[in-house]
């Protein structure tokens, strides 16, 4: 079903949502005032970050057709997973927290959340809608209110990126004064030094390699892995180790991959990416899935009973959660929506904790509530649609 | 099925449950030092409430009757909810945050995760199970390591008590520092001042009245409400209010109830009571229910899968969570045990989280997802049994 075309289009987009943590320092997006010769030199990045993602996509296609010459049968029934999860919520949730640890704690339960749910994308919206210059704004440090959508963003994304790799692309930040508070992700990308892995992540060092014989990647193992490809340092890339490495040899060997090949090949969980949304409408309109969405549900204690409901289906899946006063205050914010009935924007929209105790469910718990709730639903859509 | 004798017994224990947080200052197993002077003072308190118990018990009694006779169908499909929902959880989870102000938080999160799924009561072990001194030991204030059971349990129960309650119930204490942080239940009987409500949590004033004309207590509204029965002042009751009441009067008119009969008679959920459980199997043997739990769940990540079980009408359900080393740890400690294997303990030992994206999940995200499972199985074991 899915053509060439639409997967490589995902592995481009999402090499590039990775590589939004990738400049150094930090992008303009997430740093707050406009800078223009920042910028400037941003396009010329951006450019070589194209050619690069150029590359990635003839690596995708070749292999592609690779896999599916060598078997096609095994192909078909491989243990990956095709579908995609993505969760969008409004940075002013971070307002809500009555500290300023308790705002970098808040970050970290929602990434978590995400995590174990195996989100493969987290959007973080501005509730005001007012424009972009929510997401670009001047930037005043973790403890003030105001400007939650980039701290909320910037801690997601510091988060995600396995350990080892941190201190590349994280430089000191005030955002991250309270890191140390956070619980780590723990989740499958987050190699420890000698463990084995099909996959890793890296960054594409700054390290002379003859011509013809690609780059050398940091992968947070004892050696570095040598790529076939040559690109730029300070990249980072996903790579595939080969099976049986030289163990005498001072260098392993690895090709680089597009991020959601983990995915859809090895079916591992690998990380989510970030994207910032300037309004409501933009976490629609901006999907990074060449035709968006195709399965949107809703979530508030006023939608349709989730035990009711079954899902058909999907490529991808987005869920939405409001902020202190709902997906109403997104909606009314936004210029773009002429509606005023959010249930009208999604597919499904839906109570997902029918019967509860307390008057108001929190977004971070609502996320974990309804995350569990949509889980067997997930399963079962796919498992119905297979028999 | 139920027989008066049970659901008197209940009333009973559900009252003592909820008075352990009506001793002024508070109780000894939540204090530290075994004072006894103060014990005896309070064996003296016990004889008085036992008084007090078998009056609410008599009261029951008459009630059910008058009930029944007035219509018994009505009373058959009575809109109340009769099977009751327990959680347990080791108290050492509070030493894994990273703060003091982390800890309370947590405590808070746990409180919440509860009220959100309507849990009727929490208890805290101990995951050392040494003996009873953890859970009555020499208490060093919030901030410190250790004594994790009675700081969760005095926060949990601080918490669950009605704002306006507070005052009397919980003066000023070490352990309650950081109550600032704690995110606030709002559940159903945390009654604003002129809510209407057929129910309201109350404390018994010490108010003089005519012989005969009962007592006066403080249920959070602008007038007092006299009840029927003389009570001792300083009690927590709870407060079934007259359906018309004299609007010029000065005071409400209301009758003391167990503190079930909101759930049973109203269908409301009337908020947990917090036991102390000083090993795992205490967990078990010092139900406050006669015939102790009848369906019994641990989790663990290595249970069988949720989404391949179903749940069959129970009258009481106790889940029971693991900390930091899982159920494994909790069991290996306690001397009562002789089984290794957590699963045997349990009539289900259940994987709530089938395929998570990180390599742990934390117990106060595990109470929400597993609940969040948990729910509609519950729902549907007595949807199939009705039909
Ligand atoms: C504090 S709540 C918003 C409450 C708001 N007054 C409302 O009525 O929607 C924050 C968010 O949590 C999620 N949420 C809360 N309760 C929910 C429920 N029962 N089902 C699904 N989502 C819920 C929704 O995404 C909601 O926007
Ligand atoms: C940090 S975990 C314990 C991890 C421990 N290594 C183990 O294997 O059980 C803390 C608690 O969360 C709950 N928990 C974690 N993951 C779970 C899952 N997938 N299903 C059900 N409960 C889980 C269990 O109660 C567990 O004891």
């Amino acid at each position: 079903m899915k053509g060439d075309n639409l997967e490589v289009k995902e592995a481009h987009v999402a090499l590039w949502s990775k590589m939004s943590t990738s400049k150094k320092p930090s992008p303009n997006r997430l740093d707050g005032h406009v800078n223009w010769k920042k910028r400037k030199a941003e396009l010329k990045d951006a450019l070589k970050l194209k050619k690069h993602a150029k590359i990635i996509k003839r690596l995708e296609k070749q292999q592609q057709k690779e896999v599916q010459k060598e078997s096609p049968e095994q192909n078909q029934n491989n243990k990956g997973r095709e579908y995609t999860v993505s969760v969008a919520l409004p940075g002013s949730v971070l307002d809500n927290a009555q500290s300023t640890e308790l705002r970098t704690y808040l970050a970290g339960q929602i990434a978590r959340a995400c995590v174990v749910f195996c989100v493969d994308e987290i959007i973080v919206f501005d509730e005001q809608g007012e424009d972009v210059k929510s997401v670009e704004g001047e930037f005043n440090g973790v403890g003030k209110k105001g400007h939650a959508c980039i701290q909320l963003a910037r801690i997601l994304q510091y988060l995600e990126c396995p350990q080892y790799l941190r201190k590349w692309f994280f430089p000191k930040h005030q955002d991250l004064q309270y890191a140390g508070l956070l619980n780590p992700l723990d989740s499958p990308h987050h190699m420890r030094i000698d463990e084995e892995s099909e996959y890793r992540e890296g960054i594409v060092l700054d390290r002379p390699t003859k011509p013809g014989k690609g780059s050398f990647v940091n992968c947070g193992m004892r050696r570095d892995v040598r790529i076939d490809k040559p690109l730029q340092s300070g990249l980072r890339v996903t790579v595939h180790l080969k099976k049986t490495q030289n163990d005498d040899s001072k260098v392993c060997k690895g090709i680089v991959v597009a991020p959601h090949v983990p995915r859809t090949k090895g079916g591992l969980y690998w990380g989510y990416t970030v994207r910032l949304a300037s309004c409501l409408s933009a976490v629609f309109t901006e999907s990074p899935y060449k035709d968006g969405y195709d399965c949107t549900i809703g979530t508030s204690e006023k939608g349709c009973n989730l035990d009711q409901t079954s899902l058909t289906p999907f490529k991808h899946l987005l869920v939405v959660f409001g902020g202190l006063q709902g997906l109403e205050a997104s909606l009314d914010a936004d210029q773009n929506l002429e509606v005023t009935d959010p249930s009208v924007l999604f597919d499904l929209y839906l109570n997902t904790c029918p019967g509860q105790g307390s008057r108001t469910i929190r977004t971070e718990e609502a996320m974990l509530i309804s995350m569990a709730g949509l889980r067997p639903k997930i399963i079962a859509a796919f498992v119905s649609n297979d028999s």
